[in-house]
């Protein structure tokens, strides 16, 4: 699966694509040194924001013939993986950018779509959301020469970084879908992200104050009913977290393997040589190591089940739109568990020097179990079982 | 990967394969009505045997060329997964079939390969073994036109049915992998299988009472040391348990499945009107469903791997072999947990009246039970962290 | 606490109690040996409700003054736990009969307590009961002399062997409980009980077709609000079958660790010369003891805080009562995964030998698996989450 | 038990015993408000120790005939798990000074250990150590008037605020156990603590640059073996630790509760008015509850096993010795278990809000994942499983 995913399928493809698990591994490689350091400092994560622009990560999603990088949404995934074994809130950055671009393509008409995503390109946009459900819903009213925008969110993710900004809103006695420009007047950023984990994922709060909205930031008909392939938006969010959550998690195991291999000393009464030879530090690393194995395969089986929605656009049914999104909440639980487990555990396999403040591994699960909590893994699991009980999945406005 | 997994590369394929699945499931169908009933009689399961080879599944692994069914190694394990979700004792004996054939086939010189494939074909031949490395060695003595063999092992798998039996038995300083046919005059079968699952397994003792062994029953060079694709046997025989247990553990949720939708009835607090609403079975089905789904998943992910090690032949490198063994282990730990967990939490589900003798669902838990002692799981788990820690595997005979 | 349980507080003790342990411990001894055979067999247990009687169990609770054992509480749940190491279908036997015995004298008059009492010392009556809430409830109708019941109940626990059946029935728009012996006309047992464990529960059905109930056999005054006491009755259930849960859990536990110190054979890969040096059987068989140390503690606290609830009589208050049904229904939750997880990993412990049909070792899952199935443990851990969060339990009748 | 643990058994006790819970309560109590605060500052805690000190709690243990409080080691248990409901790191200071002072009681002459816990008392002395027995011995020489002492130890817990220093050093071909003052010339101490967890707990490193020892600052006689009771010196270390992992715990169960109650907002698909009525809220704090309650229970036990043990004195056997180090180690191996499940989890009850740094709820599991590394959970599993299996326990210098 190798066209872009935001391209037309017949669309020419002029230049072979970047092989992008490479372009996010450099990446990544330049964020590792000094991921500890920057956990601690917490500051704007400008800097690494240009490292991920730079790379070219931010318009991998786009059709070549736009200019971008003409990824699949595979591609997108891997990218997000790859920068969250280096960091997890830089890789929770590009994860949301992903998702609140393609959110603003597909509710857009055809033509708002090409200039929006010509535009990303061009203008190497970072994209940011303001949607959280769970605070009152933000309202458009009808003004002179367009609309007007007011509303408080907390949790907007990107959004303080972000060139532009996807947010849903009241409109009249429905929602419409819209995109306005980060430094709009009117937007205040909060800048008060200020959690113990994913310290640098700028998820603030964000205030929307008589702000103006342009007829053409509307995307799509906001009158008319979403179109269906828009149904996939809650499932790409939840899969774009698991694998966050899985490059977390793999780059705690390996720096847990590293850490013993070369640092560790063995339990006195263990009877060898080395703590690498630890019959048990073995079983357990060997069990994460397992259950890490099963949630990236897990993510990857989720992934092609993605694709393979994605790909039948508007066409796709409920039923075909549940089957994916069962196996993406499936591989949400599973990478939630094994996450929040191998972030926890990985200290009883490097012993006890390994909680040394200079380290900072705490800030494996740290991340992990903030970002985990953005909705309750255990309505997950409710609606797997739901699917294969009852057939169905239970509609909760932007979680399921 | 459609080439026939014991055919070489270049053969030409005459005629379009059979889709193995539908095959399997054909079997399934007609196992799955009268399980319980043949669980509780616990006779041999010779009208079974005939179901696996009347539909061809005994020759699935041999080339078209030689009449066989020319399907894949990736094909033999969904075969054995599907019929596991009708008769976990039946998909044993079917596993055992293809790793004892194939082990025959590895082995043997090509004149011998040929000639064993061509007559496992024509003769619709059911494989097994007898090589338990528990049991004290068996010993092959030179002797008047050819040899004797002598010896005595427990947990003779499929042999008491078998037409040809492969076996490892020491010969002076070495070890020579031989085949014998089932009814050879000194052959006697214990016929004394008697644990609590995997009922018609047919896995009692043998006896090889100065048993005449012919020159050429004596595969490849047993002077000369095994040829590197042999070093894949292993991590093939736990292939296909892994896919068996799988198939132990789908069969049972799936049935659970059925039970809660049509019997079970909702606990009184629960405040839903059915069973399947209830938010604690919704939970817990997902559960089970979300360990099951990774089981499969990385059971999948390790069948690739050792499709793409077999692919290697004898240019196979023990790194080569160990990533797939790795992938294994790890699958075999997994599916081990996953089949244990579903088969004894499925009452969860269901409910009390569930445990009625005449449905036999405790069958599920104790052939999975009985089962996965074959090898002890920890040490799955240790060599799973052993190549993560240390990039090795400790070689144990026949286990690891 | 030494004083009868079911004796007035001021009552005289003449005579040194027995030690309930230890006549408990003699009958276990005796059970012991055919413990597997038994289960195989699955015939009424009659020859062991005998050597209950004998050895005086049977009147445990009930006063020296009234002839019998002057037992507390605390000495009827050790004595089913002591039981249960030996037979978990007897240890169950013996549970519901304390229950039933203590059900009828709590909700009977004074003068009906006593005459029942010691009717029941003097002639060694065996209790059962007859009320699953489950089941259309059973209806006393008033007839000439006294009363008509007619019903219908599955699950009719120690009925079939029952002396005295102790059973609640709707009468008018409320329900009484009333006493009828096990063989008067119009009652039938079904000796239906057909379960894969505890298969010598005798928990079969029973039918009352017309049945003679005369006026003294309805206990207290059916048209009052049943005394406080009797609030501690489905405490005092669960707490009878945690114990012989935990009974039974010791009973495998100890059978597995005189299996790993005379039969089971080191692994190859060990490095040890014996199993019960294995580092991996040392951790694992250490974890379920450990679990199985807890769900003691946990035993043992529940029982002094039903203790200390009975000693408050009918002053108890609801608060205090649900005290001691939150600390019963922790233990019950722990008991119940505790004995699911001892009784099924014990054999990873012991080896692939130990499946073996003449041990006959999958009784200790069967038996665990069968009854914790009574009522959903996972509403338990509600109710123990309710009363920590919300200060109370959910009334859910028989059940919490 | 109500005698003092450092006293003479036939001591009179003039006046009555505090309610020393109470005394714990108050100073709890106090801790309370800032420690989300605390923990951020990470400063010395000198005001903190100086609420142990005024509220008698450093004396708890010494006999009141020498002005002390007259505690029992139950009495020094409960306080340690009290402070630790409050505050991890004050209730390791506390908990080490019971330690380390009772170490040199135990390993006294009558003489010395009448001057020094009456010094103790009178002086208002907090105790350290430094024995850490990964790092190189420090070493005692025989000088002018005295001795000489040299060393480096890392985890020197409590030293750098302590009046007294137990440790051990090697002396000739074995070893000495001596107390200096915390301010003798030559005692460095590196205030080097900088862990992710328990950061007030003062556990840096110390230096000991040719230091004087007088002759009495050694403790017994060096050139005998160790009298019987030191036997239980370990066992009591493992015990005290279990208590403040257990209050920690507690502590962050307690905060969650109040959170669910006051602060957590019910969750959209839930279908419920207030989190506290959510289904899976109720089972998941129930689950947790239950664990903490188990680990409750096992401590209690063990903390009844080790008064037992204790009381025997220098008559105690090696095997009475290892019943109460199993219960210990069992009790151990749970309480780390369920804190470290406990401190993770609690956040999934709460909800994505309690990551916010103000609340500081990390701290709970920074803590318990910090020192459960103190020395590794799985070989006290493994000492369980020994102790049951062989019946022996395993000696590690100061660890089991």
């Amino acid at each position: 699966m190798t066209r872009s995913s935001l391209q037309p399928v017949a669309a020419a493809r002029p230049s072979p694509q970047p092989d992008w698990a490479s372009v996010a591994q450099s990446v990544a490689d330049a964020l590792v040194p000094d991921a500890a350091a920057r956990d601690r400092a917490g500051a704007s994560p400008r800097r690494e924001l240009e490292l991920l622009r730079e790379a070219g990560l931010l318009a991998l999603l786009n059709p070549v013939a736009h200019g971008g990088g003409g990824g699949s949404f595979t591609d997108a995934l891997v990218a997000t993986r790859v920068i969250g074994q280096a960091d997890a809130s830089i890789a929770q950055l590009l994860a949301y950018h992903y998702l609140h671009l393609t959110n603003a393509v597909w509710r857009a008409t055809p033509e708002q779509a090409e200039r929006l995503s010509r535009g990303s390109v061009a203008g190497k946009w970072f994209w940011g959301g303001a949607s959280n459900p769970r605070d009152p819903e933000s309202r458009l009213t009808p003004g002179a020469a367009g609309y007007r925008l007011s509303g408080h969110k907390t949790f907007a993710s990107n959004a303080a970084l972000a060139d532009k900004i996807t947010l849903r809103a009241q409109l009249g006695d429905g929602f419409a879908v819209i995109v306005v420009p980060g430094d709009r007047e009117g937007v205040t950023h909060g800048n008060d992200w200020d959690a113990f984990g994913q310290r640098l994922s700028e998820s603030g709060t964000i205030t929307f104050a008589d702000v103006r909205v342009e007829p053409d930031e509307v995307l799509g008909d906001p009158t008319a009913a979403p179109v269906p392939r828009t149904s996939l938006i809650v499932p790409f969010h939840q899969l774009l977290i698991v694998n966050f959550y899985i490059g977390t998690a793999q780059g705690a195991l390996a720096e847990a393997a590293r850490y013993v291999r070369t640092t560790s000393r063995p339990w006195q009464a263990s009877g060898v040589e080395a703590a690498r030879l630890d019959p048990y530090i073995l079983e357990h690393y060997g069990n994460l190591d397992v259950e890490l194995r099963a949630s990236v395969a897990l993510a990857d089986v989720a992934g092609q089940r993605f694709e393979a929605a994605t790909a039948r656009g508007d066409a796709i049914t409920p039923e075909e739109r549940n089957v994916a999104a069962a196996a993406i909440y499936a591989a949400k639980v599973h990478a939630s568990r094994t996450a929040l487990e191998v972030t926890s555990k990985i200290f009883e396999l490097m012993g006890a020097r390994a909680t040394a403040s200079h380290y900072g591994y705490d800030r494996f699960w740290r991340n992990i179990r903030t970002h985990t909590l953005h909705d309750p893994v255990v309505y997950k699991s409710r609606e797997v079982g739901n699917f294969a009980l009852n057939g169905t999945i239970t509609p909760t406005p932007l979680y399921s």
